[in-house]
């Protein structure tokens, strides 16, 4: 709220008539609108820029020549993925130049419904970092998942109008708006009529069927995954969201869609990022320096973190370090590394040195997202794959998170299952439902995804966020799976019938609020014993994959637990052929 | 209001599933967002575009290979100043190929306050155009003007969450922001958190002025003569209004400014421009011909009057050739004179080889706009100019509207008063209120404003709007006004003791509701006259020239009804030294 007061300080201090609250003094500005530096001090009056030029302040700070942006916004995130609460993440990335995330309570939605949305925006409510919500559009992803909760369009029309509610987030579920599912249209009505942003999720979509995802007006698109694709989208308007997270990482490739006509359009984003990723590697500074080290301007780098997703966003006052924008400034050490040194929002200074000054404290009340599991008793016949003859449907990982469906021979016991002797290659993947008990089972064979003597488990199964375990022992993929049920949920690594690592996920089996530092040495040492145990194959981050092979949404085949799903033809199949 | 069934529709449409309501075809779309051409149908589903590609429709519409771009918007404009209501103003600019005019009622709000806006927005109903209305920030613009009514804080919070009230109008009253005037303030204040867009009128602000002018969170500027000045609000995240107006032609020089990292902020507007002007050399279309004759690409030209202003303003559905984006659209000849030949607007045909198929009727009532002459008797002797001495402040025609203050040496009667003769080069002002029949005249002398034997008078005098006449004679001077309040306001031109022409403005003596085409012939009489029988300086337009000599906000020297204002000290002067 501004007031009359407020108002006439700024413009009294923008004068020069009286001294600034705080003015950051040796800053070179970045300035994305002319391609330049500008060399000048920041007077701050309150949460506001009021000028740049020269100007003297009750408190001065020096930034010794340091490189001044706007904060960075992480224009899509769902920071579930970061394993944490929204409290932990906002410390961690905002140590890391974010000050602003458009966040997608996605995952925790499809398992707690809006006690889970509610309790992401309280947990944000204690951090700095500014939190956007969008209300998740897909709860489930598609009709057949096995949610944990439904938001169905009802639910939709009682919170469309909630301040708290900044949009509707990835519009998932494509199919459905092409068959004019009813509910699907009622959601995206509400959202056009009350002209808050919808983003999309645009995995495949071109020619007529991208006309149609547009003409339900959805503005964005994260899932670009080649230099045409995001083309195609950015000459259409659209504002392509250019994501560099743990599991996707063609972003150097992605970057060549960028010209000087399209990149007002173009924003870069996270998505899914671990915590461990995030402290190590960086957050939307990340995509930036990769950016930079692939030819693209520092500016235009800049801008398309900054006013870019402020303007895709409506956020008329952020984005740019300009006087009547607001004092989210970052503080660079160069424009190659992008390495924080120190970051205000609200013209307070938030973090210094790669640390946030508020430490995470995770108070907020937590009863009505834990103990989230639910898993009717399972025995290993539950495991078990019939096959007629000796050919099977088999998902092959091919990159990253992409899978393509192949045929396989397999071999195949004497009861006519499936055995994993003489099937080599071949790991088993099972989701098992555990919201409700219902004892659905779907399996799969997989192909590409190294392991061996034992099994991976974690309930982070995107997008209904069941237990997904693989394994090359049936005796393996039950132990973790018990595991997970006795921890209330988490990752776990388990190698010939002993438990060797697990991070335990007590919230919706999704994230911890344990303290930082143990959820990053706990998820070193998962990595450590998946990779040196059981062989994991080092070129991906095996428990992110795996939780992405139930994500029915992403081509071009996966299991749920109704079973193998072909995402080209929106159809189940049979693993036998 | 979006529905699910009008959704359906638009997605069966774009999906190729039902043909379209109407299909352009051979259209060569001039795509800004990759700055190249695209060969495609344009599918359109009511009032919405759903698809780019290959359609059929119920209607086809063959473009015969026009160039199509999204409908002009016209970033601020007064309508008033087209001399026609904005039903016959939106005939005229529609046949141009502007579809959306942010407009600003503040000539008519000067006169007749909330009576006056509600006028124009009735009347702009009228008209396929779409008008946004602004709502007038500086009714009056300053605190000394006498101008016909005041809309003040307390009114201006009324209206603030009218639907129908678009945002604040251009803040004039620079030097009451920087004095901290509650009133501006209070007015600044409720738009801020209305989030509703705040026009500029950033006329001589640098430094640290711009800075405390931007910290209010004014958006945009239209007032830029030079580059510079355009470059310094540019790199500071203002939008910048590249004018080109009947009596402001710098677009050439200004247009420097535009670079490939600020043109994203940079928009076309008319801000004043008479129906002939429109008429005969276009509206928004003749700022993009100029831009393109002085080597801006076409494809910025076109941005800066479509996508640019729609950002500017927040309308996500507008300003471009997109699936989910509103259906207005013009097809050009071709990108260098901007003759549109056919224009849509949510998607109807609303022109056609340069004619609107609406014709304006005016019959919006107008008992509340009209009768608004209000005089006191007038006399020789209120005409005259004391000297002491023989020296006098003069007010200089500089270029186009801008003014400075000379000294220059004057001829005195016996009893002390300017007399013509032996003053050559200098024409007596005099500015005579007529809202409240106060009997205020305030009187100046001017050179470099070339007429003779005769007066020019005029009750477009900004921004008050009292009645303004300038003359080499008192005799034809009284006659003039005297005919202004016969006719109840108007433009009139008299010679040696005759009328030689007249415009009658009926409506707040600043528009008539008469025929365009009368319109525009009695305003070629009357520039025929002027230059012919009057020898006016035929580089100028003398009645618009005219009418900006009493407006206050303009350096370096005015007008008003209490006498010689100086803009750049704020301070009255005497004529006499």
């Amino acid at each position: 709220m501004m007031t009359v007061e407020k108002l006439s300080k700024m413009i009294s201090v923008a004068l020069g008539n009286e001294k600034a609250d705080l003015v950051i003094k040796n800053a070179k500005i970045v300035n994305v609108m002319s391609g330049s530096f500008l060399d000048a001090d920041i007077a701050i009056v309150d949460d506001y820029i009021v000028g740049v030029g020269e100007y003297s302040g009750k408190e001065e700070f020096d930034a010794k020549g340091s490189y001044a942006t706007s904060g960075l916004i992480d224009a899509h995130v769902h920071i579930e993925s970061s394993l944490c609460t929204p409290e932990t993440f906002g410390e961690y990335v905002i140590a890391k130049g974010t000050t602003l995330a458009i966040t997608d309570p996605h995952e925790i939605g499809n398992v707690c419904g809006v006690d889970g949305i509610d309790y992401m925006i309280e947990s944000a409510k204690q951090t700095p970092l500014k939190c956007m919500v969008m209300l998740p559009s897909c709860v489930p992803a598609l009709d057949f998942e096995e949610s944990g909760c439904v938001l169905d369009s009802k639910e939709c029309a009682k919170l469309v109008n909630n301040d708290e509610i900044f949009g509707l987030a990835e519009m998932m579920n494509a199919p459905g708006l092409f068959k004019l599912d009813r509910d699907v249209l009622e959601k995206l009505v509400l959202f056009i009529n009350a002209n808050k942003t919808i983003d999309g999720h645009g995995v495949l979509l071109s020619d007529k069927k991208l006309n149609a995802y547009l003409s339900a007006r959805i503005t964005t698109d994260h899932e670009c995954r080649t230099p045409e694709d995001a083309k195609q989208k950015l000459d259409l308007g659209m504002y392509v969201l250019f994501r560099h997270s743990t599991a996707s990482f063609y972003l150097p490739e992605l970057l060549k869609a960028v010209n000087p006509y399209n990149y007002r359009r173009c924003c870069m984003c996270t998505d899914d990022k671990h915590l461990d990723h995030i402290e190590h590697r960086g957050h939307v500074s990340e995509n930036l320096k990769i950016a930079v080290e692939n030819g693209i301007d520092p500016f235009i780098a800049v801008a398309m973190a900054t006013i870019n997703p402020a303007e895709c966003y409506g956020l008329k006052d952020m984005g740019l370090v300009a006087p009547g924008y607001k004092a989210d400034i970052v503080l660079w050490d160069d424009l190659k590394d992008f390495n924080a040194n120190t970051v205000f929002i609200d013209g307070n200074m938030v973090a210094k040195d790669g640390l946030s000054f508020k430490k995470s404290e995770n108070k907020v009340n937590k009863d009505k997202v834990i103990n989230t599991m639910n898993i009717k008793p399972i025995t290993l016949d539950d495991l078990q794959i019939k096959i007629n003859g000796n050919k099977a449907n088999v998902m092959r990982r091919v990159v990253q998170t992409l899978t393509e469906k192949v045929e396989r021979e397999v071999a195949v016991d004497e009861n006519g299952y499936f055995k994993f002797e003489g099937s080599p290659n071949l790991k088993k993947v099972a989701v098992i439902e555990r919201h409700k008990a219902t004892g659905h089972i779907g399996l799969g064979l997989i192909e590409n995804f190294d392991m061996s003597n034992g099994a991976i488990a974690t309930t982070i199964a995107h997008d209904s966020h069941n237990l997904i375990v693989i394994g090359d022992n049936d005796e393996d993929m039950i132990l973790a799976i018990k595991e997970l049920e006795r921890v209330g949920g988490g990752i776990t690594v388990v190698k010939q019938g002993k438990v060797l690592e697990t991070l335990e996920l007590n919230i919706a089996g999704l994230i911890s609020d344990d303290k930082p530092e143990n959820i990053i040495s706990t998820m070193h040492k998962l990595l450590d014993v998946a990779y040196n145990e059981l062989k994991a194959d080092k070129s991906i981050n095996p428990f992110m994959t795996l939780s992405s092979l139930s994500l029915a949404v992403i081509p071009k085949i996966r299991v749920t637990t109704k079973g193998l799903y072909d995402v080209v033809d929106n159809s189940f199949l049979e693993v036998s052929l």
